[in-house]
């Protein structure tokens, strides 16, 4: 390590670097971005799909694959309109709004001051709630019989599978059910890049428990959930936990901490976890007329659990990731100077290309030699190849996407079927023979 | 296989065995069920869930992982409105329909005969075409100005970043942009199970290719998609090919083909493989002024590349590889009888769970010895463990879900540290060493 020297740049600098790089490596770009752009929502570009799959399948594999106490679901977007009613979304999930009786405009009322328009000086209505719900008609027909709501959020389609899950996985409390998926919220004031977006996608785990049980499970859920970020490589001194204070719970919500990120522009939450009583449960239970209780063989005893919900977004995720892994330092260059790299220091589990295989010249065999190791290891990880361009140059390339591992294919590969393998990290280059290569190369990345 | 006999059940009753294990075994519910459903949207249990993202895995590895002519994309199911202008959808994305002058009603101009209403018998409104996306408000105002389309095909967002993509990720012609996502149809009739659904998800790959080669091209990706489903374990009897005739054309395609599978109901498309010729680049690059085309170095030529385009939906791709591996049969039972088993003769890529762990008793160390086998599997594969019933009703249940391999522990175990693995579709046991038992099943798997 002692090669690499760190360069500090200030918060928004460092900001406006980040998104220039997701551009220009393509991880995040502007969505309708040749029609000038649709406000606040995003695509994810060849390096950024690989880099959120690995978000949502690191997220899954710990949560669901190695978990004896936790099964997957994957309930549609669109939902019968009384779920959102039963959840309390219609009425509840709401900002007052004042309209301008002028010029028709409409503001956030708590970002108006007084009553007259900031816009034409209109006078304004009293304010009104805006539900932050998307709607839409299914159905030929526009009107109100028709209207269905994009859903908010994915844990209402979790609450209302609830007993048919429990039936058919046959689980006992405490146990969780686990989905990823989209949800849609009409924000007001989207903003900061992909961190509040209107269109998203959530990780969502609900963790059903014994009412008296559940306090102790929501501080396991914590430690397990903060945890999980520690090992996917998150600086430790930029995570932390955050207790809601009694005023800014939601209404279904016994108690509430926020996992949070230390973002160049400050501190902003990346996961709630709640413990959401048996507020859900009950309401649909009410609301639709069945049964929603866990018949407890043991207790003889019809029990409304508890949850425990860890709700984490994959887009904020990502971007924590993102920022996290992002360094500039100094590297001296073959000539004796000094190179100003910029990197991403991601965790092997999360980088979108594990390894680039480089052939040193363009002249045979070595393209030959290095395409089959490309394509070798290819079959196990995502490996990339690159003939184009000084070595330096393609170097900064992987570095800039942060593949941990650097394949290069010299002429001396002919002589001693070894290649060379630089550390993205360290920078230190060790030669290893082609047959030990993926074994190795698999062990590093723990596959 | 001489223990096996097959027993066979008509196309219905067949459909509706199917429809019935996928609810009983927690494979698709019916979406908010508890409120009376909610008409063509569906929700995956945990086993769908692992079947449709095996499917998805299996289709992104193939395609993206393992080519290197092709790049992930993930775009956003919201787009700037002219996205949908530019593409013809606005304009041709839609059905005749009537309404009724006196109660209102609207229905298909093809559904009904005559200028009669079919509930009342008022008279009808000319036939007006009624478009298919699902329209939404963004930001406070519901006016024109704010609406905006869920997308009903994941490939214009491929489309509109075509130039970024390749920019970023440096491809040639030919190559291509691969993407999965949601997509939503509002349509008017939809129905068979999860097979014709308001929101589905789609695999797309658009492949760009040089005008000239895009016939050939289209030849091979016709090809490398059947291979596909083959692959899979899909039966080459019920898989065919279908050429379009002229007047079913979409109005963007020179030519396309369907993949099609034989369900219970007949011959079905899963997949469209179509020529989209230079439509939608051009469409886009008249409508948003921006340089939609390929810069070709060695032909100093800007060209406009033709597409190619495999889309398939999951659902659908889903739902056909559930059908083609439910099966029943009569196996002997322990005491000279004949037992009817349901079967899921999943290939072992597809299947949910791959191998589940079974104690024979639940006497110690019975289920000691079996828990620390469950666990080391989880960490590598989807296992299940279960210790309740008969061994017999156990087998049963992990066939209805088509896992591959079951392992029973029993006494002898403690003795000779083996354990039975019995194979789901020859019913052949045989007795593994506890410590080659994971190799062999990775191997088996081809993990």
């Amino acid at each position: 390590m002692s090669k690499v020297k760190k360069k500090v740049t200030p918060g928004r600098e460092r900001m406006e670097k980040i998104v220039s790089l997701c551009k220009r490596r393509g991880f995040i770009f502007q969505s309708s971005e040749i029609y000038g752009g649709l406000n606040s929502c995003y695509d994810y570009g060849p390096m950024g799909v690989l880099l959120k799959n690995n978000v949502k399948n690191s997220w899954w594999k710990s949560n669901v694959q190695e978990r004896d106490d936790v099964v997957g679901l994957d309930s549609s977007i669109l939902m019968h309109p009384q779920v959102w009613v039963a959840s309390g979304h219609v009425e509840s999930f709401t900002d007052p709004m004042v309209d301008c009786k002028e010029c028709k405009l409409r503001f956030r009322a708590d970002h108006v001051e007084g009553d007259k328009c900031p816009e034409c000086g209109g006078e304004l209505t009293d304010a009104r709630l805006f539900n932050l719900m998307f709607k839409t008609f299914m159905g030929a027909v526009e009107d109100t019989s028709s209207v269905v709501h994009l859903r908010p959020e994915t844990a209402q389609g979790i609450f209302v599978n609830f007993k048919n899950v429990q039936t058919v996985s046959r689980k006992k409390l405490p146990f969780g059910i686990a989905q990823i998926g989209k949800a849609f919220r009409n924000e007001i004031t989207p903003g900061k890049f992909t961190f509040r977006t209107r269109e998203f996608e959530m990780m969502e785990l609900e963790y059903f428990t014994y009412p008296e049980q559940s306090e102790e499970c929501h501080q396991k859920w914590l430690e397990t959930r903060m945890k999980w970020y520690a090992d996917l490589g998150i600086k430790k001194e930029k995570l932390r936990l955050r207790r809601h204070e009694d005023d800014e719970l939601a209404h279904y919500a016994l108690s509430c901490y926020d996992v949070e990120y230390e973002f160049p522009w400050g501190w902003s939450e990346l996961e709630g976890i709640a413990n959401r009583t048996d507020y859900d449960l009950k309401a649909h239970e009410k609301d639709s007329g069945k049964d929603m209780k866990f018949f407890d063989e043991e207790r003889k005893e019809h029990i409304a659990p508890f949850v425990i919900e860890p709700s984490a977004g994959v887009d904020r995720s990502a971007l924590a990731f993102l920022v996290d892994a992002y360094d500039e330092d100094e590297t001296p260059t073959a000539k004796g100077g000094i190179d100003v790299r910029t990197v991403l220091r991601f965790s092997n589990k999360l980088a979108p290309i594990k390894a680039a295989v480089l052939p040193l010249s363009k002249k045979e065999p070595l393209p030959e030699i290095a395409e089959k190791i490309y394509k070798d290891l290819r079959k196990d990880f995502y490996t990339d190849y690159d003939i184009k361009g000084s070595i330096g140059k393609r170097y900064r390339r992987q570095d800039e996407v942060g593949t941990p591992f650097c394949i290069t294919v010299d002429f001396d590969t002919i002589e001693d079927n070894a290649v060379t393998v630089r550390f993205r990290d360290t920078l230190v280059q060790e030669r290893i023979p082609i047959e030990e290569l993926k074994g190795k190369l698999k062990n590093l990345l723990e596959l």
